[in-house]
């Protein structure tokens, strides 16, 4: 027979994939709306993201239920504490979305030519983090969210390349100094970002193996 | 007789506090090195932030500990929520005085004149919202968590004149475009430590009120 604990555990994770799909989106969406200098996309960036807001709301409370009435231990314990923290991350990366398409909307209105190949090289890697990061929950294979974890060096880069041109571009012309500025705050959204689906990754590992591996832990 | 889980919630709260002493040291310790440019202060915040990862270790284990020994229901174990959530916000926050003192190294070695003003009055209410997030958790204060929710304005008005002002100067004279763009990271760093102390302030609303007053809830 299966125990209870294992239902809401699973609908728990539901939960958890539908919050992770609404995060793929805005992120989608922003991403779009910014290529494209598409206001319509960059403020449908907000009302996906409400959707984030309501199912941390949702999932928090979800846990203290089962948390109250199962008193789980050891894995499943475990599981819990990890979908606690997956839920913070991603209500962050909901945030970043939106910063991203208010920074998107900023650049709409200045109507200045700019040039967003770096960002969208980040944009592919960032999504395939998050992807990366939510089918790592799902399949719960710690081997694959190690491979999170290294992909965030190149999105680390990538970041460092935005920055040098952005300054690079500033000091050749000053006039595009806020739209240098703004594809600066982009790549450092994209990189937090990363480093919320690393701490899922991170989070994933935790509960399926019990490894700590945050701060430099093995 | 008094139960045990009280004995452990409190050997929690220590332990809580003691991490945001380390924050605020953090904290303290970055902003003087910036003001004064001084490389030894900016490097010893790596080794104060070293103890904030240690204890954010050892507190989601006591944490978990308590949740798989003693089950605890209502608001223990919102008490406990509060303090996993609180955990990462004080780690992200010695994450954001380690960034500000590598910033600040960098501007050491460009040996630029710049201006701090803003940053200064930006500091000090960054550091009234840390200890006030603090205080509010020692004394169980929702009132107290509220006046730190307003603060927060603050810090988000100051650094938007900070941008400001920094993209004017970027402007008047583009060789100072790092150290401009430097003060705006280090302005943005600064509200995002707002952000966290008022994520606590709410866990403190939380824990104490049953009330979950994130993304508008009354």
């Amino acid at each position: 027979m299966e125990r209870n604990i294992d239902n809401q555990l699973e609908e728990l994770k539901k939960l958890m994939l539908e919050m992770g799909g609404y995060v793929e989106k805005a992120l989608a969406t922003a991403m779009e709306g910014l290529f494209k200098q598409d206001l319509n996309l960059l403020t449908s960036v907000h009302s996906i993201e409400k959707n984030v807001n309501e199912m941390q709301l949702k999932i928090d409370n979800a846990c203290l239920n089962v948390l109250a009435k199962q008193g789980p231990v050891a894995k499943d314990l475990r599981l819990i504490l990890s979908m606690i923290k997956m839920n913070t991350d991603l209500e962050r990366m909901g945030d970043q979305c939106v910063n991203m398409a208010y920074i998107g909307k900023d650049m709409v209105g200045r109507g200045q030519n700019v040039n967003f190949s770096d960002i969208e090289k980040m944009s592919l890697s960032a999504r395939a983090m998050v992807k990366g990061a939510l089918d790592c929950f799902v399949r719960l294979d710690s081997a694959a969210a190690e491979k999170i974890l290294k992909m965030d060096d190149d999105v680390d880069e990538l970041k460092n390349h935005v920055v040098k041109t952005s300054i690079a571009m500033i000091k050749q012309n000053p006039n595009l100094t806020e739209s240098c500025l703004d594809l600066i705050l982009i790549a450092r959204n994209l990189e937090r970002l990363g480093d919320h689906a690393t701490n899922i990754a991170e989070d994933v590992i935790f509960a399926f193996t019990g490894k700590d591996i945050r701060h430099g832990g093995s």
